[in-house]
């Protein structure tokens, strides 16, 4: 595209159920809403079709094969937009289990696979405690996707605190970067509008957090907040915890003119000593 | 020090004038005004000698074995405090000009020299345009500096954007990471707060903006908003922007806390392949 086009991008806020039927259908039927809303780039959350829970990731997974992804993929083309699926548990033949997102295309090919490179394991005094690699394994491919909107870099959730793996989609070329993600209310209040305006200032362009909703009473409560901030770092829409779609526009042309005026990625040195050596 | 023993921090947010003599006296007298409230360790902001233009630096300019390196020791030898000199024009030998910060010990030993590495060349419509690179050379080497309160890492103003020379430090041992610093009032609103909150929450330290305050009138007015952030992104303090001792109690425990809870820096990887490959 142009970049001085707009767009409008859907981020779906849904609440994940227990039943995977149940999540695929609301999935399907808000990735309509947004294409039928006018959005040509739409983005599911993490483990949208699984209740993020570490047991479960194994009894929910399928294959890259399977049927979710095969759904995702119909979703894509018969509403015509780049879709992000936020993520799966994938299951490879070893019998590893990967918390994953499929990239499609507006013709429903797949553009790529993110793993999540950076498992959440964390225990936090009074607040959440959570292992994903009780069941889950790593990744180690980032993906750049070349879409009709621009170059995507994609992270799932814990990634987004890694600035040096948004440094290195950016250097490779990505336009925004999407972060599908199921922060909880210990994290999420202390650090996700926070994490995702300093991955869009640092490196100067478009983030964005898709959440799942907050579901009342469930086992891991999401903290929703779904969010989208421009490369100057401003807010162009944050969601509360509530299920509804968000939509936003975008208007690439931000982004030359911030890195035009404060040349950050120009500045970016790699070229220094430490002191003292060891 | 032990980890579990606080100290109080102070940071001078003085105005800088035309007169380096008066700016000398003032900072003298806010570092020992500060050892006398029983601060341990005490930070001088960004060109707290000279006014903050680049056509002023080089006439400003001291080498390092100059007069005011050397009323900076005395200062912190007088007052019994480790003090990080925020940063003055430094020339050397050959005539260049650099943005240096000197630090001290209590004995007023130099531990180290942090030469600002990312000079600030910017041009944002209807905001801040400078120039650093007219005048000034830019710095080659990190510092890391022991002291009685822990391990300081040094960096200058707009070096605190890239979150890579943070990593590098904390990486190498660093507790705080100190940044004299002069933000304008473009991207001080639209950045300050975020980018200082944002390196410690990636890299779990504690995080000192020191400024100087705003002088009305002046070719360059600070933003002030001197700030201490924790390991966990709690801002301790911030200032307004009027000149003011700023003193913040730092709780060493907080850092060994967050980064057991949340382990990021354990969980940090370099080991992975970017699809496609080029």
């Amino acid at each position: 595209m142009k970049t001085d086009e707009n767009f409008l991008l859907g981020l779906c806020q849904m609440a994940t159920r227990v039943a995977k039927e149940e999540n695929l259908r609301q999935a399907q039927q808000m990735v309509q809403q947004a294409a039928q809303e006018g959005c040509r780039l739409v983005v599911l959350p993490e483990m949208f079709s699984c209740p993020y829970q570490a047991a479960l990731f194994p009894k929910y997974a399928e294959p890259a094969e399977g049927e979710t992804v095969s759904r995702m993929s119909a979703w894509a083309r018969e509403s015509g937009v780049v879709l992000v699926g936020g993520s799966i548990p994938e299951c490879d033949e070893a019998g590893r289990v990967y918390n994953t997102s499929f990239v499609f295309d507006e013709q429903g090919g797949l553009l790529g696979r993110h793993r999540k490179m950076h498992l959440f394991d964390v225990d936090i005094a009074g607040g959440t405690c959570f292992r994903e690699s009780d069941t889950l394994t790593a990744g180690n491919e980032l993906i750049l996707c070349e879409t009709s909107v621009g170059v995507l870099g994609v992270g799932i959730c814990y990634d987004m605190r890694f600035g040096a793996m948004a440094g290195e989609m950016v250097r490779r070329g990505a336009d925004l970067l999407i972060y599908p993600a199921a922060f909880g209310w210990t994290t999420g209040p202390a650090h996700w509008e926070l994490t995702l305006r300093a991955r869009a200032v640092d490196h100067q362009v478009f983030v964005v957090g898709a959440a799942p909703a907050k579901l009342a009473g469930s086992v891991y409560e999401a903290y929703g907040h779904s969010l989208v901030a421009d490369p100057w770092g401003r807010i162009l829409f944050q969601a509360d915890e509530t299920e509804q779609l968000v939509k936003v526009e975008i208007d690439r042309a931000v982004q030359a003119k911030v890195r035009a005026e404060l040349p950050l990625l120009q500045h970016l040195r790699g070229d220094y000593r430490i002191l003292p050596q060891q």
